[in-house]
């Protein structure tokens, strides 16, 4: 990786909320420094002529090996001391980029950050790691280690968007395996909501929305205690999350 | 004004979308640049010190005099060439600041803009237009004149995100006068989904959100025909706020 800022534009980075769902928790993908405690979500800087969502699809790649087609903008971290105290505490860029003191002062200025975020099949995510990092993984949302800077406010704000467009738009269809049993669905809508719900209420909901099919039981030994399996109807489910399934469309 | 950048951080500004609500119709405030026919929102830049947030709350008091003490960030517009084609039509900058070519090329430099949005009871804003501008007024969102830049990208944003909201939150508060006809509150969201709705649909659903108080009838002349008033339960219409209206919360 080159250290060179002639051609980024100074003071705008991005960095990606990227969420999976596993054992009935939401996940979040972060980053450890090498050789160092410090943990971040996959972020980093703007080049010159590339538009700031391109710039955050292509720094996920870069730091994650993911690449996805898409991510929604999140929100816009602006604080005027949102990095100071963390560099103030350390040694932080010094330490990865010691000799290159010209970067280290660019990398020191203020930067306002534009998060991304983005819900994904974690069993399709080929990590590659990249030379910063000593690791790339997958964290519990309640299990997180402390992230440097602002990014365990990103981190929350994501969860709050999650938790908001539950209200308006279905959920599930990156998040859960193809075929699923409706306890799988509450499990995901109670780790983003952070409570349990009832289970006949939310059984009622969910099948009134329409999106879903309900598959034939598998016909073997204890199938009298399996629960049924669903899968999402693709055409019912795109058209709810393009018009919405809230209280007044 | 000062036209100096000693004080601004490069590359970043700040937009503010202003929207009320009058004669049936959503509206938006706009600028016009001073002896030009450039249209603008509201909008400047951020100072060293000073929050993102922060800035957009100093601008829109600089630019057109109101005071808000809270604006909602709406987006960050970065596409790379969101400003060139306007320069290159025009001597835009030049001809407001024509002879400080160290500013004007500051200007002239890549700008990545976060816009906020804010709803707004027209009657209580004192709009006092600043020195850049010819004027500052409310125009209709389907009489808005050609604005600069992305401008009207931004309208479109803060429009859409007004439409999602209408799914999970009450509307109605800050543009509808104190006391209204349920036909007000409906000419409201229909000015947002700009979709006609059905009135007993309507008047159904808005009841059951609880959140209004029905007023007693003036008793004169021609009291039958006039329809009841409403005016929001405070209480009431700031838990669903905070809580949510949607479909699981």
């Amino acid at each position: 990786m080159q250290y060179n800022h002639e051609n980024l534009i100074p003071g705008q980075s991005v960095d990606c909320v990227i969420i999976g769902f596993a054992e009935g928790e939401l996940k979040v993908l972060v980053l450890k420094w090498k050789g160092m405690e410090y943990w971040t979500l996959p972020g980093g800087f703007v080049q010159n002529e590339e538009d700031l969502d391109a710039a955050a699809i292509r720094v996920l790649q870069l730091r994650t090996g993911i690449k996805l087609p898409f991510l929604e903008q999140l929100y816009t971290f602006g604080h005027a001391n949102r990095r100071n105290q963390d560099f103030e505490n350390s040694h932080l860029v010094e330490n990865l980029i010691s000799n290159e003191s010209d970067f280290v002062n660019w990398v020191k200025q203020r930067f306002i950050s534009t998060a991304y975020i983005s819900l994904v099949e974690m069993d399709k995510c080929n990590i590659v790691t990249d030379s910063l990092s000593e690791s790339c993984e997958w964290i519990a949302v309640s299990e997180l280690p402390e992230l440097v800077f602002d990014h365990q406010s990103m981190v929350d704000k994501a969860l709050e968007r999650i938790r908001i467009q539950l209200n308006y738009l279905p959920i599930g269809m990156n998040l859960l395996p193809v075929k699923f049993a409706m306890r799988d669905l509450q499990e995901l809508y109670e780790s983003i909501l952070q409570k349990k719900l009832d289970r006949g209420n939310f059984q009622k909901k969910m099948l009134k929305l329409n999106i879903l099919i309900r598959l034939e039981k598998q016909m073997n030994g204890g199938a009298h205690k399996a629960p049924y399996l669903y899968t999402f109807d693709e055409v019912k489910y795109n058209k709810s999350l393009a018009n919405g399934i809230g209280f007044i469309s």
